[in-house]
């Protein structure tokens, strides 16, 4: 069978499997993630042993120290992955909860019903417990699953989906739910990003070059991420003990990850007081400073930003650095440079806090915390499949609620339409 | 300036104006779509003249009677326009709502906000009222919203534009959040679809071959409809005279829109007594009968479907109707034929009401009531944009919260991630 067919089978098999996904109740899915997990925890020997090969091939390729590292099993991270689904199977089912109903002069009651999205077409790289994570999301959010990740890790993938599937079959839920495609060049992706009768939703998680090959190929929706360039904004009335503990937790506790901060915009009024200070205790942690003239002017030792600092998502511990002349200026600073991720106000000025909630339309906008809580975990979703960056469907960090949609539901006696 | 300059300059000047849009409050952006509706009126006269231009143009082209009256703006319909934008003022604004709010175990308080999407593009064909219909809807969520309607009513719509432009700048609102694209060729639409830095969302409006177009060519999310390939189903145990009220209103009341009924579906213990008595009332009133062996066999003047018909959006007095076994198999031949669109079961028993409900997942689901109520003002949205039949971000009739998302707000104290 040729990829082309191969891919067209799993997705028409997975829109079957579908229907019944959605039909099972809340027990019936735990039971199958638990399932799931006590099945990757019995078939740890073989996990390790098929992971084994895409390291040997990873050497052989000259893959860096880290990425080998992203690429390994062990017994403990296939734990983590067993606890994983167990964490999902206790989350509450968001499917059939009625989000409102409200009744019609006519006596209709009409209410919005959450359902499963359907298919789900996950495409991603690097590390194999994705494979678990965003099955165990789907699958418990009522839909079926079709995964596609990286050629690196192929041979640890299939054994984790083999499992999988294994548990499946073992409470008798159809396997075609989840499927991984075994063909790991673009083409696969290429032909998934197609299957537009078939598909509901394409994920996309990796790197910028990944993201931009699905969406510019796929006629299927896209929910993706591009990148996260977080703003902290110090107000003229911060406590400046809060605003040194929150920059520096954002900048520094992990520099690498799209919630780090990247750029902060400090009060004019403050500027004198707050940036030694605050210059400081960042370089003494390492940390590089790129600012503006005025800012520059308060601390010897940055260097001075141009436009591309602006824009920068940096991942690396530097810092893009301006002073502002009011609340309005930092707002239109985020609009025009931003990435509509995260951004934060350090301030104890209610009014200020209350217009920089309203102005400021990223994804997720902080009033005196860290822009590191912008996840899914952190902010009490459970689990993360992923962060939109686009404002469609979801936005921001997404949980098994975003793997679903609302039909209207309608309870009638009789009634016709005059 | 050209085309591709014309429709970028245009995208940009939207994205800046849609920051302000966002800002206004409820009782500004109600002033502006009440001042919107009074210019409309007063301009009366200079609208019906520009309509003329189009009437004129379309006689020349050999327009259909029915395509001339589609066309035609006269004191009535225009004052019919005012009307629905006052509709519109009077509706509750949707941004700002939080729709949720949680407290975290470290203190943070999460919740979720009704934000505008930002800037939308519509692309519709036929009735100039679409201009300020679309408008309306767009502008109370707090969007900006580029204009593209159909060559054939062209002056019609500059002139509408142009009316609610005047309104804008009367009342102090960015008129750059309201244009209409003046070039009516295919590269005015390829040149919108390609601002996905600018644009966050594609509505087109208008025939199938409209809606493929902007799909295939789009790097900005579509929401789409196809088509409504409605059904009903006859449980055993339905009302008789309430199962025939409801088919005749599906099917007759309005036949050429897409929540009329396409198929009826009857279950078998039933067949023998309803079938004679729904064909003959359905056969008094034109309406042509596609059966299977079964259904025909009950009725004599019903012609044999055949695999098309179960597809079929008829949009005429046409009717398919199958025999089924079950409410199972019902089901099954809604998964496998429908469009996702629209369907109702006629029963009395609970359990099957129930089953029905939570097994289709179609964008509405009815029980004992006409499918023709899926529709935003029937259903009680207040005004409709458009309908979806995909499932991302919408599933079914949208109203004014279908033109927002929500971001994540976080209310703290000095949290850090730990």
């Amino acid at each position: 069978m040729n990829i082309v067919e191969l891919v067209e089978n799993m997705a028409r098999a997975a829109r079957q499997a579908s229907f019944e996904m959605s039909r099972l109740s809340s027990t019936v899915k735990n039971n199958l993630l638990l399932t799931m997990a006590d099945t990757l925890e019995k078939q740890t020997p073989r996990l390790i042993s098929e992971n084994a090969k895409d390291i040997q091939a990873g050497k052989e390729k000259g893959l860096s120290y880290a990425m080998l590292d992203r690429l390994t099993l062990d017994a403990e991270r296939i734990q983590g992955m067993a606890d994983g689904l167990r964490e999902v199977a206790a989350l509450p089912d968001p499917v059939g909860e009625v989000t409102k109903m409200w009744k019609r002069p006519n006596g209709l009651m009409v209410g919005k019903m959450r359902i499963p999205l359907g298919v789900i077409g996950m495409v991603y790289e690097a590390r194999p417990n994705v494979t678990s994570d965003a099955a165990a999301l789907c699958l418990k959010a009522g839909n079926a699953v079709i995964l596609r990740g990286g050629k690196e890790a192929i041979n640890s993938n299939l054994a984790i989906a083999a499992a999988l599937r294994d548990a499946m079959k073992a409470c008798g839920a159809p396997s075609d739910a989840l499927s991984l495609i075994p063909v790991t060049d673009r083409q696969g992706v290429m032909e998934m990003l197609k299957q537009e009768d078939m598909i509901d939703l394409i994920i996309p998680r990796g790197g910028e070059g990944l993201i931009r090959f699905v969406t510019e190929n796929s006629r299927i929706p896209v929910i993706k991420h591009y990148k996260g360039v977080c703003h902290v904004f110090v107000d003229e009335t911060a406590d400046f003990d809060m605003a040194e503990k929150i920059i520096i937790n954002a900048k520094t506790q992990r520099p690498g990850v799209c919630n780090a901060l990247e750029t902060i915009l400090v009060h004019h009024s403050v500027a004198a007081t707050f940036i030694p200070r605050i210059t400081a205790t960042l370089t003494s942690m390492g940390v590089e400073l790129r600012g503006d003239d005025s800012f520059c002017s308060h601390a010897p030792q940055a260097g001075l930003a141009d436009e591309d600092d602006w824009y920068a998502e940096y991942l690396d511990l530097i810092l893009a650095c301006r002073v502002v002349d009011s609340l309005d200026q930092a707002v239109e600073h985020i609009n025009r440079y931003g990435s509509l991720h995260t951004e934060a106000i350090i301030t104890g000025d209610y009014v200020n806090a209350h217009r920089f909630i309203r102005d400021v339309n990223s994804s997720c906008v902080l009033v005196n915390a860290s822009t590191r809580f912008a996840d899914g975990n952190q902010l009490g979703l459970g689990a993360e499949i992923g962060i939109s960056t686009t404002k469609l469907h979801s936005f921001g960090p997404m949980g098994l609620e975003d793997l679903t949609t609302t039909k209207f539901i309608v309870y009638g006696d009789g009634q016709v339409r005059e």
